[in-house]
């Protein structure tokens, strides 16, 4: 197996493909990791959520690391960490971004919708709002492992 | 799609099952994200690994977090997040914890050591000495997704 590292742009093309992430925040030394949907464009990723512990630590401490992988064996995977700035896109100020993350996460948020609505049918809850958000990526690195 | 709360006992099976995860840790505010192999037994998480800035930071700020999940859709999926601490294995202190990790971790272990030796045959590079630590879970809580 030999590891080497991935330039920028192969880094930026992994983004591309992906979808699910592995997004990490912290609060006063402790750090809290979980998955997430994304779609990467230059300089940003957009992310379909729900308030939760993340959201209230992000907005609390905006530094967050985002890590995409492929493994497909133990000798042959592709690992890919950004840093970056968490961003929200609240309404009304970020109207124009929020569309523009829906695009993007159009089959996400299209399924998220569906999967809220058949929901409400049966059970009545109330809507549970998607919160969209972005992290301005300022540092992207990757590794790749490849056969001899 | 319902999302329910796993149960610890349902977590601990599920991370019994598990080898892949994601380890989270953070340094002055900063968090940082990686993949790892791991083995799981009450209450420890054993890692094997190499030298490399997550352990640097992970010396200094030994909370970390740790995420494991099996995604089979969008709508079907289980996630485990760990919180714990930190705590590396090393000679000649630690020896019966880490011949207990080198068995946990076996299968792994094996496969290192035969990739580097392959790999040294060909390239004539340093062994790299891999890194035994474990963490020590203070909680776990997992999230399950299931079709209605």
């Amino acid at each position: 197996m030999i590891i080497n590292a991935m330039n920028e742009q192969e880094c930026r093309d992994f983004l591309l493909r992906g979808s699910i992430g592995r997004l990490a925040c912290c609060l006063d030394g402790q750090p809290y990791v979980v998955p997430v949907y994304f779609a990467y464009e230059p300089d940003y990723i957009y992310v379909l959520s729900t308030l939760g512990q993340k959201i209230k630590w992000m907005r609390i401490n905006p530094k967050v690391c985002m890590q995409v992988d492929e493994i497909a064996s133990q000798s042959r995977w592709e690992s890919v960490v950004v840093n970056g700035t968490y961003e929200e896109l609240p309404e009304p100020q970020y109207a124009a971004e929020r569309t523009h993350a829906r695009t993007l996460l159009q089959k996400q948020y299209r399924w998220w919708l569906n999967a809220l609505a058949e929901r409400q049918a049966k059970t009545d809850e109330a809507m549970i709002e998607p919160l969209f958000f972005r992290i301005h990526t300022s540092s992207i690195t990757g590794l790749r492992a490849e056969d001899d």
